[in-house]
């Protein structure tokens, strides 16, 4: 129990003169915020509250601070490596109820959100606009949890990662104090730049409560293509010299034999069974014509088979929807499962010896892990198949895991492209990072003196 | 002096015993290093010193830290705002020896250079291989430079600045630690993103020694092209409209009247004496064709006359030659004056109001200022031409200048887009961030307890 006993009613009464009933001890409300979409332990917070606004957050994190109480934001519990369990107890800030998309500058191409947006919901409202937000993960994430996690998804190949795509943010510090990070220009060399030190950040210097989004003109053309391979090297090869040749393609996603067999059954579809690339290409007519024979011609000349073209909207739907469900196609594997998700992300050059490599330790394990990623970053996970309550199969997971980061790393990469490091991974940040990790801390320690805001996440202190 | 009198002697015997005669403190050598290209009062350093390697750079921030020394690193000195003027005095560190490619990565379309090796040497290093870089400040900077500053240029609209093209640096820090920012994998959500919060901090935070940058292939067609319109507002909405429809241009960039002029006669050219575009696609031959297409449809509906291309290398070259050369131009206009070169960014929908609100104000004033920019990002800069002797021509730029960036503020803007704050725009900190220059105070002040990088710039601790 974070809560200190002594003053935890007095904690409560405070609470409860801000927010009235929007405070919970209810147990059942507290064990759904004590848990994401990993296989990390749950632990329940001592109090969740839901504010309305930045102000009524300022509020909360100032009684936090003044408890030294652990303060962790909650959006959509979608993380995947614990990075929103309340480990250390305390109060989770549910933001369910800023969900306002509160400006759309469709003339700036931007627009302004309150944290707990999701982005489907953003993309539902600007799309009459003839606009767009590309950053993709699995989930309906929220976009301030996106935004935390520094996520991306299967557009980042050509726009980017949450990284390129805030513009500014509004986050309330560890003592209440709430800044915006930046303006709404396109560029700018004026200072530090803090939206880039909170975009990834995990909650743990201070809670995004606004996000200023990038946006999109809705492309003229779009197709999305499938194309299954003969073999492993010939589909990652065709996404490497795609990357080379600079070809602006939209999504090269590739899947695994086995992340097919599980999609299929998931998803009621009958692609082949064989290692396979899901494409999209955006431009205009012409350009997307051009680049689709770009690509075939690559695939072709490494042992592709024909482009399986869906242009209708309806279409593309449902082949990204499939992609998109992989994590649930992959839970369906085995009755009772759960998934271990991890991710890497290395330099295009060492993506063939990674995913192989992997390949030859999954061969050699018992545990299924269908391999699924954003090839064309370099990105990709996988998806250990496990039962939580069979210690063996943990530990079988955690041992192909740390073979698969620590070679990641070996490779110039990194330990994860885009889950975070949350809880799973902090075991390699220093592996990755070297004494970095020791200016990472001084940050945290200048910002979050009291190490209130989502502690024991990245790093301890 | 900010040397200690009383170390001096100590100081320098340390320096030389690391550097040998790579030391001097000789007073034309510094005066050298005393200034950069901005209208900022130089200073003369204590010391200069010539590294050529990361350690060495180590050694002497040791030194520095030690006896609590001013220590700030110099490139080209082609800052614009009084960057790297060493104002407190101390000791200048000089990378001219740090000027090697390092690594050239090109199946993972990266490298990894020096901090000295520049904008140009690179650019010739790596074009056999078919690759570019495409940030391109107005000078031929160093790389280590444009990162501390985060620069950008004329193809910033369509390859973005240095924030987006640096994936990793080699930092030393404060107390003489060496760090390696990231890693090369093109994403990562592996902990803070240290390498954006070292791409723009001037040197306040540590010194850049080495630099991992993004390249790309040359693309297969290149098309530049000038457009001279009727009216400014012509030219403004012609940028405007290219923007929001999404055209993937290359360059766009305004010159006004005033500064054809200037350009015409510096450079040799003939060009009409009106409000300019000067343009450039970039893509495969059919897709340059098409963006040409569009955006020349725009220009005519706003007044623009025909497009006068360039395709031929040798042309496009001349072309942005003497597009870099608008300062030497503007210089040039009044025999023994200097310019004061300042910049600001608005969101593209207040560029028209922005740029014409700024015209009056030049209507009613007695200096000249050419306009220039990169208007596709919502940047422009004016060059107010000045003899630095005459108090009432420094004080009215000053005037025309508080009013142009309180005006970009105003329309959520930012004080500098690309210059960086050094001296000149430091009073605007607080108007344009508020609260958050705490936040970075509160950084700097963790990362360099003993104020010796770069001490004074950006902010005051």
């Amino acid at each position: 129990m974070a809560l200190p006993e002594k003053y935890s009613q007095t904690i409560l009464d405070k609470l409860s003169s801000l927010l009235n009933d929007r405070v919970s001890t209810n147990p059942s409300v507290r064990d759904t915020h004590g848990k994401d979409e990993s296989w990390h332990h749950p632990h329940r917070p001592d109090v969740v509250v839901f504010p309305k606004t930045t102000e009524e957050v300022s509020e909360i994190v100032k009684i936090c601070s003044e408890f030294e109480i652990p303060v962790i934001a909650y959006g959509t519990g979608t993380s995947l490596e614990g990075n929103v369990i309340p480990h250390n107890g305390g109060i989770v800030v549910d933001l369910m109820h800023m969900d306002q998309v509160l400006r759309v500058n469709a003339e700036d191409l931007d627009c302004t959100v309150q944290a707990r947006v999701t982005r489907k919901q953003l993309n539902e409202f600007i799309r009459d606009q003839g606009l767009f937000f590309p950053i993709d993960p699995g989930a309906d994430a929220s976009l301030g949890g996106m935004a935390a996690t520094r996520a991306s998804g299967t557009n980042a190949v050509r726009y980017g990662t949450m990284r390129e795509n805030v513009l500014a943010l509004t986050v309330v510090l560890a003592d209440g104090r709430i800044i915006r990070t930046s303006r709404r220009a396109r560029k700018s060399a004026a200072g530090y730049d803090l939206t880039r030190l909170f975009v990834g950040s995990e909650g743990t210097l201070g809670i995004i409560t606004e996000v200023t989004l990038k946006l999109y003109g809705i492309p003229e053309a779009m197709a999305a293509a499938v194309c299954s391979f003969d073999s492993l090297e010939g589909a990652i090869d065709t996404v490497i010299q795609t990357i080379q040749l600079g070809v602006p393609i939209a999504r090269i996603e590739l899947l695994d034999d086995v992340q097919m067999g599980a999609v299929n059954a998931f998803s009621k579809l009958d692609y082949p069974v064989k290692d396979t690339l899901f494409l999209e290409f955006h431009g205009s007519e012409a350009g997307v014509q051009e680049q689709a024979e770009t690509v075939q011609a690559i695939a072709a000349e490494n042992s592709g088979g024909e482009f399986k073209w869906a242009t209708k909207p309806e279409d593309r739907n449902k082949l990204w929807a499939a992609r998109h469900d992989v994590t649930y196609a992959t839970k369906a594997l085995r009755p009772g499962a759960e998934v271990w998700a991890t991710d890497v992300c290395v330099p295009i050059s060492r993506l063939a010896e990674c995913i192989l490599e992997t390949k030859k330790d999954l061969a050699d394990s018992f545990l299924i892990a269908p391999l699924v990623g954003h090839a064309g970053d370099g990105n990709f996970h996988l998806g250990f198949v496990i039962k939580r309550e069979e210690e063996h199969e943990l530990k079988e997971a955690e041992r192909l895991n740390d073979r698969l980061v620590m070679r990641a790393i070996a490779m110039d990469g990194t330990c994860t492209g885009e889950h975070g490091i949350g809880l799973g991974k902090m075991k390699f940040l220093t592996a990755e990072h070297g004494e970095a990790v020791s200016v990472m801390r001084s940050i945290k320690k200048a910002l979050d003196p009291k190490n209130i805001m989502n502690p024991g996440k990245i790093f301890t202190i």
